[in-house]
């Protein structure tokens, strides 16, 4: 699907319209958030439109032709990729619409207002949105943003993968969070093309295990149904390129629920200061779950990547 | 009160018990946090206990007799300073008593309890619970950490002003919000020594001037009242060689109100991912609303000084 080159040309390409986001060490805690394990947070819940996804949206707007905009961008997402792809809009100064379920959440509506998109509710489901989003291509000529199927995009998120091994270059393990795996296929395609024994490691929500599956079915199979409740990590099923790069490049895939999730966004939010996501709380829950296996000496990190309310509100 | 050696002496003695924050540039912004302003937030509401009062009450323990600790330590503070002095407790394995007014938000009364600290509501005012520590003192023989009018606190919140020069070499302003004036004359001490061209400015809340309307008569005077709803900037007289140190060496100070603050801390939290206290977004306030005049090529460092729910809740 891409290769790291596609990554170089990507993180060339949106420089200075994303942060490089800093990192911090997770020291000096009242509880190890990890056992005794050296742990480094990349701070990509302080990216603008407070995700990672602002890098994989900004890389497919840059690449499109200008003139391939005249009818504006649209999207399904009531996540972090709607509001990424809201403020793609606000860059490129082309109308973004963005398709959500009946069941998006107030605050992401209004992120995505606050980004200038125009919002539409249309369905109890992302592939109903996701239908009506595709009738609205086909209607209005607008260019269709894909959250994950699609190299730019995963070209994109990638860019992380290159941050981290410049900023921490003694890294050995690196935590991924995964929803449709954008993200985590995009940094293992940079870390094993440069670093190959950094381990890379995907978390999946236990109710949402479509990598897992797939890669015990030995193809991209669908999951029968989704159960959990962390949006940015729920996905039936995804890309072919997507299971290829996860097959060959991902060393392992754990799984936290809901709840460890939640209990870990508490703990990043009293001992860092950091208002994470539960996605952005999940390579922390699968640390203190004891479910990645560290061995001594190694230096982790992981991946905060998304910003929520979830630990205060929750 | 304080000479640059005695923060570099801090800084030397708290390192490893303290986190040296990272700084982010403010761009990439929907709404500029400060009008045309290139400015760069050092991130002091990551640091341990979620502010930088984790430096001077490190600084305060680290530069006691551990024998001096037998009878525990104390101090009187609802907010961040309590929840340092909590810390330091727990760091040094002795009792840490916080002595509390009646109006302490259950959450910092949560966070203080999970530092460990036992807490003693006293009074409805902090003078009231501050004359009930002082009394605890005297029958314990527990040791007093004062929130500022002590010389190896202020030495310790100097150290942000030395990783401020360390971390950007090119500013020239700094802005830092104020309560007591703790933070302020240890970050000016160190800058205006080290590099004297550099400007620092205070900043207040309109319902608590006290170092602006002591500046104005010439002396360390009282307030009649104050009535800030922020806690953390609220002081009704600060010590007279804070006093000093500020006439000496900060060059302004302004004012910002409590709403500006909470409209600050929203643009934060919007725009960056950063889930600051109103006074962590003082600074913001006071760029947003011209209050500082900024000239053109300068590089504004804004420190974002403590971590709270305010925009998520507020």
């Amino acid at each position: 699907m891409i290769a790291l080159e596609d990554i170089r040309t990507a993180a060339a390409r949106i420089e200075g319209n994303v942060r490089r986001t800093p990192m911090i060490a997770a020291g000096n805690l009242k509880t190890p958030l990890a056992g005794g394990v050296d742990l480094t947070l990349k701070l990509e819940l302080l990216q603008v439109t407070g995700s990672f996804k602002a890098r994989g949206a900004t890389n497919r707007l840059l690449s499109l032709d200008p003139a391939a905009l005249a009818h504006g961008i649209v999207t399904a997402s009531g996540g972090n990729h709607g509001i990424a792809t809201a403020r793609a809009g606000f860059m490129a100064g082309v109308p973004a619409t963005i398709f959500l379920p009946t069941n998006a959440s107030p605050a992401k509506i209004e992120k995505l207002r606050a980004w200038g998109a125009a919002t539409r509710i249309v369905g109890s489901a992302w592939h109903e949105s996701n239908e009506a989003a595709q009738a609205f291509v086909r209607e209005t000529g607008a260019v269709y943003f894909h959250p994950f199927a699609d190299p730019a995009v995963v070209a994109g998120q990638g860019t992380v993968g290159l941050e981290i091994l410049d900023q921490m270059p003694d890294v050995t393990t690196v935590l991924v969070a995964m929803g449709g795996g954008g993200l985590v296929s995009g940094v293992a395609t940079a870390i094993k093309a440069l670093a190959p024994h950094v381990r890379v490691v995907g978390i999946e929500a236990t109710g949402s295990p479509v990598l897992l599956r797939a890669l015990e079915a030995g193809s991209n199979v669908a999951l029968d149904r989704v159960t959990t409740s962390v949006a940015t990590m729920a996905c039936a099923k995804t890309d072919d390129r997507i299971f290829d790069i996860v097959r060959d490049k991902v060393d392992e895939i754990v799984l936290v629920d809901d709840d460890e999730m939640l209990r870990a966004a508490r703990s990043l939010w009293f001992e860092m200061g950091l208002a994470a996501d539960l996605s952005g709380a999940a390579a922390i829950a699968a640390l203190a779950e004891d479910r990645v296996r560290i061995k001594q000496g190694e230096r982790v990190c992981a991946i905060v990547c998304g910003a929520g309310p979830d630990a205060i509100l929750g």
